[in-house]
């Protein structure tokens, strides 16, 4: 897929922010004010809520990740934003919402349809960012991945060996397939865990931090619901980051 | 109780570390190498195999925390080091041995015996030390408790109000009792659990993690056993305390 650069602007503290094209996929980049050599790369993962919507928290993860001297990039989700929606997903989405407000177990098969298809379209669009991401000058490698939907995290672990350490939020519905999935992930993980998440079970994200294959994993638990991460945990994030990217 | 500095050295990293005698309790204190105002103190716990065996683990924090513009102290446990046994903590630490070495669970009655009267003996001395060491003119306050036995740091926590931040390590057996007290726990928390710990139970460390009452709590889980404590787990923790003593 060909990488096309659509806007560039120079936020105030000199972070140079592009928007680009991937194909049809939406994405923005966002680079370091000053860099000597090519920047290490955090993708910057996000639920599937649009871009446009995420923006204000998405810049300022960037911000943080620039000020450490690395670039950040995100895409835009299939089925999210201004892109074609996922039938399955939809409905599924559909079905979750009935069954959380009618106070009804979410199902394993809501979750699976929920989840899976963005999973194995997203997978292959992230990768081929990466081929893009890495071919330009201002960018080297090593890769890391943070946040988002964990699944995808999980499977990009798997499938992506230009992915060497990945951030985990424990904050979103898990398919039991993707329990086995994390057994097969080696790359140092931070796991993110709020304690009180409304929309998460906690032993099924204990169970999902306990399944993964890497010798290096930490879990950071901090009370408050999904939004509720102190700025503490960004920071011990960042320098999980600087230790394995640098 | 009356301190008493029985000797004084000079660290190479130009740390001062004096012991002393508070009554018939050894203590040791380090001091940062250069302090233009009192510092905060850090006291640091330890599991009960006498101050002599736990010096260079405890030398060690010492000059991590002396290092942030900490001083550091600590005292010897009843029972531990030099000073007189506790009939009843060794006839449950026979009892402990046996229990383990024949593969038997561990009775909620070992662990009372073993680890109550310790607590009750214990965080007395710990607030007599507090008050001759806060009389000292290079140590100031606030004052933060790290680590060793949890159910003493517990304790501390609930009847202690000079101490306002602890950093526990969800590694030793914890009494029934003091869930109800973890309740009554206010201040913030930063915990540390080795996920594979071989003679600790995951789960109630992970209930105790949840019983806690403060409303800033973080558990930071890591891989491997009871001393596999990772570096990166050490700089998280002193951040904690630079967050909450400064």
């Amino acid at each position: 897929m060909t990488m096309r650069f659509t806007s560039e602007q120079r936020l105030d503290d000199g972070v140079v922010e592009r928007d680009f094209t991937l194909g049809e996929i939406p994405g923005v980049l966002w680079t370091p004010a000053s860099a000597s050599a090519p920047a290490p790369l955090i993708l910057l993962g996000h639920p599937p809520l649009g871009l446009r919507k995420m923006y204000p928290r998405l810049v300022a993860r960037a911000r943080a990740a620039t000020a450490d001297g690395f670039a950040a990039a995100t895409i835009e989700l299939p089925g999210s934003g201004d892109r074609p929606r996922l039938p399955a997903a939809e409905q599924a989405r559909g079905n979750l919402r009935r069954a959380m407000e009618a106070g009804e177990p979410v199902t394993d098969e809501i979750i699976d349809a929920l989840i899976l298809p963005l999973v194995d379209k997203a997978v292959p669009e992230w990768q081929a960012a990466l081929d893009a991401l890495l071919s330009l000058p201002e960018i080297g490698g090593p890769v890391g991945y943070s946040g988002g939907v964990i699944s995808i995290g999980i499977r990009l672990a798997v499938v992506e060996p230009r992915v060497v350490a990945a951030g985990l939020f424990a904050g979103s519905f898990v398919p039991r397939a993707m329990f086995e999935e994390a057994r097969q992930v080696t790359i140092p993980l931070h796991v993110l865990l709020q304690w009180d998440d409304e929309g998460n079970d906690r032993q099924a994200a204990l169970d999902l931090f306990d399944a993964f294959g890497s010798e290096e994993k930490s879990l950071h638990a901090n009370m408050g619901g999904h939004t509720g991460v102190p700025q503490s945990a960004g920071v011990a994030a960042a320098q999980f980051f600087t230790r394995h990217l640098k």
